[in-house]
């Protein structure tokens, strides 16, 4: 795993000149000063994380990881673990809500099979980094070996590559897998930390008896395993899913690469989490889309300081509030490259001759 | 002015048959229940606004009045009244923050010279239905003449009718006109009602002494003109400004002729609360884009009980925040347009035999 604590270790803090010239085109544009309020900060930080002076956001993808989790025979979700397979099909036909929300934003849906308990043939509308047809239980063994995450996170890291390679100005990250809100709480829940009561929701939608058996079994894992807030890659192992340590291996690689990333809600948050926990600098380099309707997501936010773009009580997942986020960055990003500047327009300036 | 009660009071509320046919489909799709929030109110309004199964939000308009402010001479903006007339110039340049959101967002960004105090010539790029250059000082009498007021009002109205013609899907809002966050609050504190304290911000950046002079000069007109919160054509005439007005009319229109509208921030909000005072039913037609950070607008929405789309902390006007919110009711409408259901995607429904 030190190949990953090394990766993560090379993401530098943002360059405060890069910030510093982006804030003064922002502040000579034809507003008073500040008057975007926080879609001014987005610019700075596209800017700077971009090392350019003039943004492209033209090319924007939506990498969908899927997995499923053992953890499902514990009966801690309302949907049946088929499902995951039959809205992996739903996407590649583009039927489902995420590919509706990829074309109204121009960016490209790609769904990658990160370890869907299925067998997929050789599909091309997929990609196809399966592990494993699923984790195990993490109730009675890690969800995957050491061997396991490391190819989970290179198959999220070569998508990272592929990105820059393919000139994709902006990524948007989503999932799909039957159980993977409780793999996500335990994952959240070692590295807070917190109780399990505090960062376990309803996911699709359980009813209180599930509920309180989701806590339980989240609760009987995180005193298993044992996982300090300090291990983020043995929560990962630990706890799963393929795709969220997929998920965390593109945050570590856009980071790296200097590509603006969009985190969707609570599972691909619990992957973010992991990945400023091997490296505090990838948090200014992530953008969180949304405060979802899943509990705890506001608690993870609120402990990374972080005021994400929308709150619109959604907790769907599939990177669909990735991809309104995308939308509002991606106008920010128009702003910043296209807005007038008060001497370009020859409009007049403050009375008071404070700067405006 | 019974005309414009008349044309108010003809505003029905939503038809509950169309709320119900749209959460039937929006049930019906791919996602577990209620996953996305409230963007699936905004999905039951734009269906039942429109009284139409099948979105079409692909042809987009966004309405900037513009108008100049007799009360300007009293000091309460930071900007000199010239910079009305200047950033009209830039709206029509296309160097505007608007022009690039509409560019964004694929809407027309259309300019309407209300009553700003300058000569434009015949260029044919504005709009002109300019009631007078400028509104009255309202300090020292109301700010327009009740045949003015009714002229403002029919230019907004007008521009109902004309996006109608056109077949626009999506009306946004927007303003300019130095001074008129000074009009807007003394509107709305008029009609909520409210102290001028309670309502009155910064406007483009006031700093300290000039905010207390803007509060003294709206206490005194409120005072002076004793409008009650029961008559806001009264407020529209006594406080203006001729872009209030129209923008009151263009909210009129709308709702009367079913197009969805979608209101920026203080500015226009203060013109939703006069179209709202009028008739409560135009509350559900209309969409409030985002909080502003401009003082007062939390207390107004709170008021009448809206959750608005975004929370940036903008505070620019020009329909910036409108035009961020139109992209994410397009989204909202390409989901409830493309969606698959569960039995055309063929995806298991919930284990525990709840609708999913």
């Amino acid at each position: 795993m030190q190949k990953w604590i090394e990766r993560a270790s090379s993401v530098a803090p943002l360059d405060k000149k890069w910030m510093a010239r982006a804030r003064a085109r922002i502040d000579d544009q034809t507003r008073p000063q500040g008057s975007l309020g926080r879609l001014e900060l987005l610019m700075e930080r596209l800017v700077a994380i971009s090392e350019n002076d003039q943004l492209d956001l033209s090319k924007k993808r939506i990498l969908v990881f899927a997995g499923d989790h053992g953890i499902a025979e514990e009966g801690v979700s309302a949907f049946p673990k088929e499902v995951t397979r039959s809205m992996v099909m739903n996407f590649l036909s583009g039927g489902a809500t995420i590919n509706a929300l990829g074309r109204e934003i121009g960016a490209e849906v790609r769904v990658i099979d990160a370890g869907v308990d299925a067998d997929f043939g050789g599909d091309p509308r997929l990609v196809h980094a399966k592990v494993s047809r699923g984790t195990k239980n993490f109730l009675k063994s890690p969800a995957m070996s050491e061997e396991e995450l490391d190819r989970a996170l290179e198959a999220g890291w070569k998508q990272a590559e592929e990105a820059k390679r393919d000139g994709i100005g902006l990524i948007g990250l989503g999932e799909m897998g039957i159980a993977n809100t409780t793999a996500a709480s335990a994952i959240v829940a070692a590295l807070l930390p917190a109780s399990a009561e505090k960062v376990t929701g309803r996911g699709t939608g359980l009813g209180d008896a599930a509920l309180q058996n989701k806590v339980r079994v989240i609760s009987e894992a995180l005193e298993k395993h044992g996982v300090q807030p300090s291990q983020p890659l043995r929560a990962l192992q630990c706890f799963g899913g393929f795709e969220i340590a997929a998920l965390a291996g593109v945050l570590l690689g856009a980071a790296f690469l200097k590509i603006p990333v969009v985190v969707d809600g609570w599972i691909v948050s619990s992957a973010a989490l992991c990945a400023i926990r091997l490296n505090t600098d990838i948090r200014e380099r992530v953008f969180f889309a949304h405060k979802s309707h899943e509990a705890g997501h506001a608690r993870l936010l609120e402990q990374l300081k972080i005021e994400p773009i929308l709150s619109l009580d959604m907790r769907l997942g599939e990177g669909s509030a990735a991809a309104l986020a995308m939308g509002i960055l991606s106008a920010a990003a128009r702003i910043y490259n296209e807005v007038a500047t008060f001497s370009e327009a020859g409009v007049a300036e403050r009375t008071d001759g404070v700067k405006p």
